[in-house]
């Protein structure tokens, strides 16, 4: 089952990375973001899929509209905040969004695909990590995948080709600084 | 000295913030990238700095193009590598580029500059750290800066707002895997 993405699988340079962003610091949405300019820069398709509303904010959302065409944004489970009083309708939403992802990552349109804010499915036991990780080995050829979120589980680690984890070592909230516009939305 | 970066100083949601994206794995520079993409998003002028020749890539420079009048882009030290046989002409070319980044933060004509691998300065003993300091102190009112590079000096650490450690978990280079398009340039 892992072998689609295990070292010797691979043809270096062809068959695209698997990136994991994690930790508990700030970055890890952030760097994605700048990985897909990156990728619209060379104009490659870039399909951004949130599983969490509002991680990303108003600045990349005006920004992304230089790229009509070349970016699909989507962002999943309207109000979906993981607070529901339901727990079946959750995991149905989780499963919802999940479903799309899936369909996006095997239609092989785009370049790059990220999935923010993905863990959480995993950690909340909305989706099976197995079924995910299937997914992650079936991804076409030459696509990269983009994974964010807290706490990503090992089966995710395992699977990607390169991990950081964003450690906070300092925080402005904190201190009582609130939001700044441009750089936290 | 410190006192204009001490919290207490700060009137929150106005002064700005010195964000730091530090450590030894992947996302530092590119988290500064998805920052700068948020905040001409915007509409805020941006400048970025760059004193180690090579860390943005074409992608970003292509996608920045979108946002020409926005972003002010300046790569320091042509060929910079800090690999000269001579230790007089690279401590001549940090501390030119460090004089051309602390006219560009005083001007404040930017609403974030990002100093991407500053770091390297204070740990090569290019450019001393007081002097650094005593500029992030002076900021104007509403600018954010963003420094990025390894092994971020404690001094640095202190009068930043927000601090995060980017840590290596897994790099695909050391599977053998060639950098890809799209995602490392």
């Amino acid at each position: 089952m892992t072998g689609a993405t295990a070292p010797g699988a691979k043809a270096p340079g062809t068959a695209g990375l698997t990136l994991i962003f994690t930790g508990n610091g700030k970055g890890k949405t952030t760097s994605a973001l700048g990985l897909a300019f990156r990728a619209l820069g060379h104009g490659f398709p870039v399909a951004i899929i949130q599983f969490i509303k509002g991680s990303w904010k108003y600045g990349e959302l005006e920004a992304a509209k230089s790229f009509a065409g070349l970016l699909d944004f989507h962002v999943m489970g309207k109000g979906f905040t993981w607070k529901s009083d339901n727990l079946d309708e959750d995991i149905k939403t989780a499963q919802d969004a999940w479903k799309f992802a899936k369909e996006t990552i095997l239609a092989g349109h785009h370049k790059l695909v990220i999935l923010d804010e993905l863990t959480y499915l995993i950690t909340y036991n909305m989706v099976e990590e197995s079924e995910i990780l299937a997914v992650i080995a079936r991804k076409p050829q030459g696509m990269h995948l983009v994974i964010t979120g807290r706490n990503a589980s090992a089966g995710l680690i395992a699977h990607a080709d390169l991990v950081t984890e964003m450690q906070e070592i300092k925080h402005p909230y904190k201190k009582g600084i609130k939001a700044q516009k441009g750089i936290e939305f």
